[in-house]
């Protein structure tokens, strides 16, 4: 039972409520859209990510035979629903936002039609896989937009949320415009660009910090980045720019210097004072240590002169928003639309479509939610990706999502492009049909 | 490659150091000590958890075939380096807390013995599976203390941070004296006791409310949760209690109902009413929706009748203190003490020993951070629980780390209890042969 793939990665009142579904001959066509609810006051816009592990949970969802011996030997559950679960796939239709597209609170990412228990069943994971991304996304575009042209890398893996947050959190960095990332099963798997340094623990096991530089340079001529924050930051910069003098003949170069701890500001500036002036200005230097988008904005604001940046911890865990309100909700069973009425958490019915339209510059304007097939004017942004189970298309090319994601980032308005809260927020209207068709639904379920 | 077990769930520096170490042949034995490095604000003290997941890690580290395909592929690492690590098995030793014990910064909580190496290879995945679980577990016991006698279930599966992150959280909050989880895997892999009542969706799904109650119930004749908030909660509960008389001669008993929006705590009072008043004291009030220890502390004061709380987002990510400042960090190689020394993050060197003592009335009293082998007086909390990589004992129960949680949370000062922040912070105090020791490591390594 492997946590990321297992089927019963799931909440336990999806099994008791397919068992009562099953009991009383449920299963009739459910509509269900995954979106959320609220932006965190630290966000202006949200990404879509996580599209691609959600279809390939959905085709690959069974129980195996271990997971259905759990479910028999489950006293709620019982021998007779095992067998159910043994022969249950994913046979449903998802419409959804592509990776990379911009989006709001309260547009549907994603729709799943398929018989009611299917559709209920993968609630759980298709949220926890899709929030997550999507939250990592929107929290690594707001350094990209504050940092143009500067080397962003990942570096969060080990203080993100288990391995799969770790692993998933360097792909959403990358389709919201990182470099890549130090994880290197994300290198592996989704052929991330990886990123190295050395570790405190290296210059320590040497006796003298010069040897360490000199050594690493000489296994890695063309690529060393040297940490130099272990005993004292511009002392080892010296040292560097000795151990580049020797090794020079031997065409081996230093690629740059990490500082990982102190006054990054000004030790950037000092040690790129000793680099220059020493003839290695092309030495280039990246900074490290509990960093995020307020703090780069700081460094460069007053003129740090810094390459790259390492960002770990606040990425991965997206600290200052580390959940986003994600929900899955019903919104038509048996052809009928459905609406949750709860206090503060109503949601609007149907079947639905988010329109996008552009002022003339380019940049986007506003967002429209309407019925499915409303006649509204604007870009359509949901579309078919899997139908009757299987993807209408091979998993898309990351590189292809990176892109999407500039180009939607680059029609961002000015006022969401900034740190501080949009004022006025995106608009995000309701089409004046939707709106009738939810109090035509309240008015069908008095309560 | 999976996400959980791969040996390239790592950073980059770690191969590319250990290419270095290779070339050159360092691999005298290090010392690595894993620690936190400073309390979060919203934290008076930390539960050590993950060592179980930690020595199965290393236990069973190796490179499978694909991942040394990887590795020759990749140009800064190669062929040759990727036999060596072919053969690459960790065969070190270590030390560690036991699970369960409260623990404070500064206080290594487990300390790997290798040959350099291996010891440096392993760094990024045991800080992310001990930080993680360490950090909810503290997180959870907020919620144990301020809520004593009520069940707490941890709902956090669909917005944890990924699989593992879901999945590892349920386990740390059980260990911390959660009653169980909803994540059934958590169940199935764990023992956890498992908890679900009935999505809103559930209730949609019926054309009526009331006919939703009596077929699920109908299923679960004992142990039905019904979910009462989905249009108007006081109606609702009118409505089970005219199910529950209806199903009583079927010897059909509601459980309890479950309330999850608008105001819980004036609403668990009229709920209350009015199953007591219908001849019901017996079905129990059970509520969830965006709670932290915060809000359960404000209704067990405002005195709602709540009997249980589902706790979810809030937990599985720590969401007001969402990291552990986590460190793993090289205190001795080739036999000598060594110290890192950067700006604020400078630590104290060689191979140490927690020693804790209680006052009279049994209350942890103060911990002593020391050398491994000063004799101070207290309770050492490190011990020896692997041997030249193999355990000295098979996994532990986890009602045994769960009791070992409630003895010493059992054993808090009280000012430790309290959400507040304690005043004055717990007493960690750094023995003089410690101090004495760090100020010859500096001697020796002048900057």
């Amino acid at each position: 039972m492997d946590a990321c793939t297992s089927a019963l990665l799931t909440d336990f009142y999806q099994l008791t409520m397919l068992r009562a579904y099953q009991v009383h001959g449920m299963r009739e066509t459910a509509a269900f859209e995954l979106f959320v609810r609220r932006m965190p006051e630290e966000r202006n816009f949200l990404i879509a990510a996580g599209l691609e592990q959600s279809l390939d949970f959905l085709e690959n969802l069974y129980f195996s035979s271990d997971e259905l011996e759990w479910v028999s030997s489950e006293p709620r559950l019982g021998r007779e629903f095992a067998d159910y679960l043994a022969g249950l796939r994913f046979s449903g239709d998802v419409h959804a936002m592509p990776e990379g597209r911009i989006f709001f609170p309260e547009e549907p990412i994603l729709r799943v039609v398929a018989p009611l228990p299917e559709a209920q069943l993968v609630e759980t994971r298709l949220i926890n896989l899709v929030q997550f991304q999507c939250m990592v996304a929107a929290k690594a575009a707001r350094s990209v937009l504050i940092a143009p042209g500067k080397q962003l890398v990942d570096f969060g893996l080990r203080r993100a949320q288990g391995a799969e947050g770790g692993l998933l959190a360097a792909r959403a960095a990358y389709v919201a415009g990182f470099a890549g990332t130090a994880t290197v099963l994300a290198g592996a798997k989704f052929g991330l660009p990886l990123f190295g340094t050395m570790a405190h623990s290296y210059i320590q096991a040497h006796a003298d910090e010069s040897d360490a530089f000199a050594r690493f340079a000489q296994v890695y001529p063309t690529g060393a980045t040297l940490l130099i924050d272990t005993y004292d930051t511009e002392q080892a910069a010296h040292k560097v720019v000795a151990v580049a003098r020797s090794l020079r003949q031997r065409n081996v170069a230093i690629a740059a210097v990490r500082l990982d701890s102190g006054d990054l500001g000004a030790l950037a500036k000092s040690v790129r004072s000793i680099f220059d002036a020493a003839g290695f200005p092309a030495i280039r230097i990246f900074a490290s240590g509990n960093l995020d988008e307020y703090r780069v904005a700081a460094l460069l604001q007053c003129g740090a002169p810094i390459d790259g940046f390492g960002i770990g911890t606040s990425l991965v865990t997206s600290a200052d928003a580390p959940s986003l309100d994600a929900v899955y909700k019903l919104q038509e069973y048996a052809g009928k639309p459905r609406r949750k009425r709860s206090a503060a958490k109503a949601t609007w019915p149907g079947r639905k479509q988010v329109f996008r339209r552009y002022a003339p510059d380019g940049c986007m304007e506003s967002d429209w939610l309407t019925e499915e097939n409303d006649p509204t004017q604007g870009e359509p942004l949901l579309a078919l990706v899997m139908k009757d189970g299987r993807r209408m298309a091979a998993p898309e090319n990351l590189e292809a999502i990176r892109e999407r994601a500039a180009a939607d980032l680059a029609r961002l308005p000015d006022r969401l492009r900034a740190l501080a809260p949009a004022d006025p927020p995106y608009p995000v209207h309701v089409s004046p049909r939707l709106r009738k068709l939810a109090d035509e639904v309240d008015a069908m379920n008095p309560p």
